[in-house]
């Protein structure tokens, strides 16, 4: 058997770092506003390779077998009775969780706190490496002709991008520090200057990364010493020239010192945003918040209208995705890729679907 | 010679726990919009029994002798020669700090995080513990008919506790989760109840200050168990019916416990705001402000409109702060004040002034 | 036949003042997530009126037979296989627009400006006169014991003044003038004391609502005098010491002349809503809305959390209605009710169902 | 005498198109705050023509005679004794109004609606077309090398448009519509480009105008035909791709029609700005603006924040102003260059100082 014979090829996570490919039906469609994508490629996100090695995040734990994948970009093969937006053959950029529409977040704006959200590769539901994936025709977004169905894949974390820098509050001047040169650090660093942010320091404590952050989009990067955070955020204030502090942190790394030498590099009243994920808990300079009256925001996923700017981003040449692909793997080497990436090889690393 | 035939007799502190009264010159008015004051009510605040008894709080550091007390109200002895709003004999409110007016945050409408304040009873400014206090008129509040001169003095607490509540954002049909029972924790939830909250909740660790704050203001009180933070939020939701989580909790304790139920306490996209001082870092759950998307602000003394509203909730009887009034000393017995302040006695104690 | 033997009895508008009485089918429950009602009270609204008497509103013309009625509390009387929150026999206030859910606008927060939403009693829509009504769970708001289900009609009309006040930005404090005491300026007035509001004050052309504004909710009225907008608004802000002019004008009569006064009467950065329906086109005094930076805004209807929030003002005493239905109509004599309300009797006319 | 000689040679207004250059005193610097500054460049804005050609704006009326001109760069030639940010000879962009920093406006932020604003070329304060002008050092922005100081004059009109596009909430992905090619309606093209809008379309009944609009900035253009307000809207929204309306409008015209074309061009909840001055009142779309639900909102000059973010973007590159200067002439013309003004000639006029 090809594997392009088969129905809906899946690459499933059963345990532990093991995964197998399992032929699962082709999903059908019930709502006449579901539409079914043939999913083309899809990136690998820390997430993702946090289940297969780990089984669980948090108190999501995979309990069964489970399809992995939710940064996905694919072309449209079936509509339903209701759709209008989309035909067969549209190349669209797939946002991976489906909201209630009802609960009280839903209705207030805020659909990615869904308290019902069917959420791609989290247990329970499953993910996008698959063949086939269904839905709703409002979660598709259809990719322009100069958007190549490749970079699609990167509008997810681009929407992850575009949703912490709304959380920053990011305006026409500001200046802002990154902690995290990896794809969200990035892409966060692309969006705020997209935003119209004068100044964008990168940190991390790589050098390499800093090099291609200061490539790609950093007005300036910044590599901690092993001193105290404060004397990091000093230093960091006065090589870049904002000696009041920063307008905003957007913190994309997950380490706790990042976070301490984040706060202490604010201005007064400015804002911190946690999109990285790491320990539960950390040591955190609670009086530094209190003092400087600083906004410490959570960032979780994408919601209104982050996918719809995302794609117009990258449209209208704001941001650019495609020096972030650094890897490409076929559909049946997804593990080989997921080792990869675990490895810490390149920025993102992409699959390629059926 | 009689204590009110003094010039400008001020209760200085030298040193940890060393003070003394001074005669020092009646300040002078110099700027045409100055008053003075002559200050007749100052409460006892934990940031000046802080002072008293380690000569510091965090950078601030007592290095010349400085008169304390900043919670003061008083009668307007004398006017500017552009002073219009007041006259000799009004009652007023005393706001204790003067910002530059220049800076950024000042002409942004951030004028409590001015880099320039000069605010009362932190070094090196002197407070108003004293038989005379000079203040611009815009940082002086005509009390109303309705107000006692001593319940002026309650107005500073009421501002922080105002500008807490509007920190937190809360608004008409919210559930509000007070965490410390002490008069800035108590006055928080009278504020969020004139705000509209429609349940206020207090949290403390003490039954007496929970029957006080039950008759007091709030809608219900949780006594925290020896148990999780987890443990401790799940049964203050289920007792209190706030399943989905507190739409805003306001943190006056600073107690490390108090955050970590806070934050667990809280719906998905509710805010916390950090107004008790206490250590400078603690152990802190970050992850659960990043899933939830929780909005964690600090909250820094009072700035603009705070002191107008706060006079305006006590006169149209919105706010009553004259059940916090718990003690009483006379001026020359004002280190005995700290004294009882310090041993935890009564909620709210103050000086009659000269 | 006894009406109350029907099956579904509806009062239909045919064309211009031309009503019947029809049996219709009793609507089936066909989404999972439906419920449906047995129509107890329903008021009569201002629109409803207009399209008795003219066919019409602006551009939304009643081309097929339409059953009138949109602000109605009823009895569950059927649930869809999917519904939780509701039982048989739960008396609830009914929220009569069924937005998309889909739509931009539903997606962000906004789903009163659903460009596919379906309103009851808005062609080609039928309305809620009639024994039975469908709506989605989620649009049914559960009434506490201590709601009457005659009050549970006025929700609606509380609901469009939450909207108005939550639009107007109203805050602890603000001093608010409202335009129009009838039913929806008298609860935009009892909104904004529940809000916060240190000052109502009421205006009319018609003493004997203003002495009901007063009795009912208004700290001061305002009779206009046949004199400029501009001498109006002087001697409103004079009468009821509001010298910088008022921070929140909600403007409920729809007249020209109120909407001059309205802003003449606004502090510079004030807010003036506009919920009152009036002619298309008005002369507009622009450069006052210019020069004083103000923020005209317009409000439609009730959207996220606005029919909440009304139920919650009423159960917790914060807002009553009960002073403001002043008929009662049965289900039979329909017409008779808005042919009064057309004469302007009385502030709210209620049918009761059958 | 030649005229670099004088003291203070000043461009004073005496009566309606009756001027005469006048030498008055240098003005001293008392404030130690203060600075003093040679002015080099200053742009004519309509107001200045208005005040020369009807002696009056609204209830401003000049009454004695008042030096014009308050769009000026210069150098700074003396500093108060406190003044540390700025010193003699630094080039600064000068912003020309000076608000009292003490009441309510001044203090939450909203320093341009000052009760007491001292603003130049506003009876009855001079303006800046004199050899000398005293500033507070925190209204003069020093240039950076890269900004000529001729472009420094520019500021202050791209100041109204940063205040404007602020007004309108402009944020990435909205689609702007501006009336109005002049010098603000052009910048404020520029600046909501700057602030991420995907498309600025600009109107105007010149085609002139609209030709140098394209080429400047705009995405697209507009010229409106002798048809309904309505059929202009419709026409724009087609030729234009943003059938469902348009985010956000700024109206920098004046103009009646164009405020009608703008209400109808919006989408549901969009914002509109009234930056153009014309007619006290218009005939105006209400209903519109209700059943939309827009934001109709003044804007009034520039206030905090405006300045120094005007002098970032232009030396980011983010907005070019120099295109924008299409007439210069000596200070002894002045008269001549109002003359020019008035008839319509070019984009931008500019007086060269003394």
């Amino acid at each position: 058997m090809s594997l392009t014979e088969t129905k809906n090829l899946s690459f499933v996570l059963e345990g532990i770092k093991k995964v197998k490919f399992e032929e699962r039906p082709i999903p059908e469609i019930i709502d006449p506003y579901d539409v079914l994508i043939n999913v083309k490629y899809t990136g690998i996100c820390g997430s993702d390779v946090h289940y297969w090695e780990h089984g669980s995040i948090g108190s999501f734990v995979v309990r069964e077998p489970m399809v992995l994948g939710h940064e996905s970009s694919g072309v449209v093969s079936k509509v339903g009775s209701k759709v209008t937006t989309l035909k067969v053959g549209d190349q669209v950029a797939m946002e991976p969780g489906i909201p209630c529409r009802r609960c009280e977040p839903c209705k207030s704006g805020k659909y990615h706190l869904c308290i019902n959200m069917a959420f791609a590769a989290t247990p329970p539901y499953d993910g996008t490496l698959a063949r086939y994936y269904r839905l709703p025709e409002d979660f598709c977004y259809k990719l322009p002709e100069n958007i190549p169905l490749k970079e699609g894949a990167l509008i997810e974390p681009l929407g992850v991008a575009v949703h912490v820098v709304k959380q920053g509050g990011v305006v026409p001047g500001n200046s802002v520090v990154v902690f995290g040169a990896g794809p969200v650090g990035l892409l966060c660093g692309a969006v705020a200057k997209a935003f119209g942010a004068s100044k964008v320091i990168i940190s991390d404590i790589q050098q390499s990364r800093l090099d291609f952050a200061k490539k790609y989009i950093a007005d300036g990067t910044f590599q901690p010493a092993r001193v105290s955070a404060e004397e990091n955020a000093n230093r960091l204030k006065e090589e870049h020239d904002i000696l009041a502090g920063a307008d905003v942190v957007l913190e994309a790394s997950g380490a706790e010192p990042a976070v301490h030498t984040g706060i202490h590099a604010l201005r007064t009243g400015g804002t911190f945003v946690q999109a990285g994920m790491g320990r539960s808990e950390i040591n955190f300079p609670i009086m530094a918040v209190c003092g400087k009256e600083l906004n410490f925001k959570g960032s979780f996923r994408y919601g209104s209208g982050d996918y719809k700017l995302a794609v117009e981003l990258v449209a209208t040449g704001k941001v650019s995705v495609k020096e972030l692909i650094t890897g490409e793997f076929k559909f049946e080497d997804a593990e080989q890729a997921y080792i990869d990436v675990k490895a810490g090889k390149g920025i993102k690393t992409i699959i390629v679907g059926l």
